[in-house]
């Protein structure tokens, strides 16, 4: 870790990070603290997840309507619509991810990807990025592999996912962004 | 922790926590280890980051113009537009963070606020949710008290944030899914 003095002086408004300490490490999650210098010559110890793997996800279109999965999530414990989407595995592409990951928990292959949008979830927290795709050709390959993903399969038109955006029926944040922007751009 | 034994049989789709290890604790990030139980029966050890504080924003219209500050982020190096937002502290509610980080971030109390939507931004990893409110009444007050958080206070019509959307100018996810949800649904 670099020596904790107030050599750097910023300002262009840039936050400097003078060097890491690990606090934990692991294959799912690793947990830092930062020595960072801000704009104005503040010194702070900033906690930060960094993820080995990024996630990327996919909005599958069809004839109009959009596939939603309806799921549990422990950590939050909610139930709610979220598009297909998981983590990106060593050495596969985002969209090689966001394909595998639709087939394994809706049984639908989406074929073509088209890149949709990209963002960092939690940038004040978290380095990982979440990559969407979109398909508008997709093909029904059979029952989801990974049963543990969805509870219910459903496509659904626009005026329906406007009505589960405003009413917090989509509260997973990479679902809810990628669902809003979609409908914001015309996408959908 | 409970004893790791497959007593719990699901077949509603819950994702069954049956106990929580911590591995770290802080005021700003705690990290746990979870036993969880999928609805297929799998047992599995689950990273979980335990959030003490939510995080609350705020889409300031004037004039049919947003309120964005441009910033950079040290955790992605990256540089984006974003709306006001922060960290709720203990005993304050959403709408009065928004407000406070309004007000420190950009100078601008954004008055009575509307609330917009909520989110969980990464529900696989996080428990935090991100509270989002409207302002359509903002009084500029005098420069930020808060100089480390933007580096220019820029006003937006919605072809302006459009495109900052669609070129990914916008890449925080907050205020990825809040000006993206706010133009899909018509609240700007």
């Amino acid at each position: 870790m670099a020596p904790r003095v107030m050599e750097v002086t910023n300002t262009e408004g840039e936050w400097v990070n003078r060097g890491e300490r690990p606090i934990y490490e692991s294959d799912w999650v690793n947990l830092v603290l930062a020595d960072v210098m801000m704009p104005d010559g503040t010194q702070v110890d900033h906690h930060v997840v960094r993820m080995p793997n990024q996630a990327a996800g996919c909005v599958i279109v069809h004839d109009d309507h959009v596939l939603l999965l309806y799921r549990h999530r422990f950590i939050t414990d909610t139930w709610g619509w979220e598009i297909p989407a998981g983590k990106i595995d060593p050495g596969e592409t985002p969209a090689g991810a966001a394909r595998r990951e639709s087939i394994e928990e809706s049984g639908w292959d989406p074929g073509e990807l088209t890149p949709l949008c990209a963002f960092y979830p939690g940038n004040g927290l978290t380095d990982q990025q979440f990559h969407i795709f979109t398909s508008n050709s997709p093909t029904h390959i059979g029952a989801p592999a990974d049963t543990n993903e969805a509870t219910r399969i459903v496509w659904h038109d626009t005026d329906s996912l406007r009505a589960l955006l405003v009413n917090g029926r989509i509260s997973d944040g990479l679902s809810f962004a990628a669902v809003s922007f979609a409908l914001a751009t015309g996408a959908i």
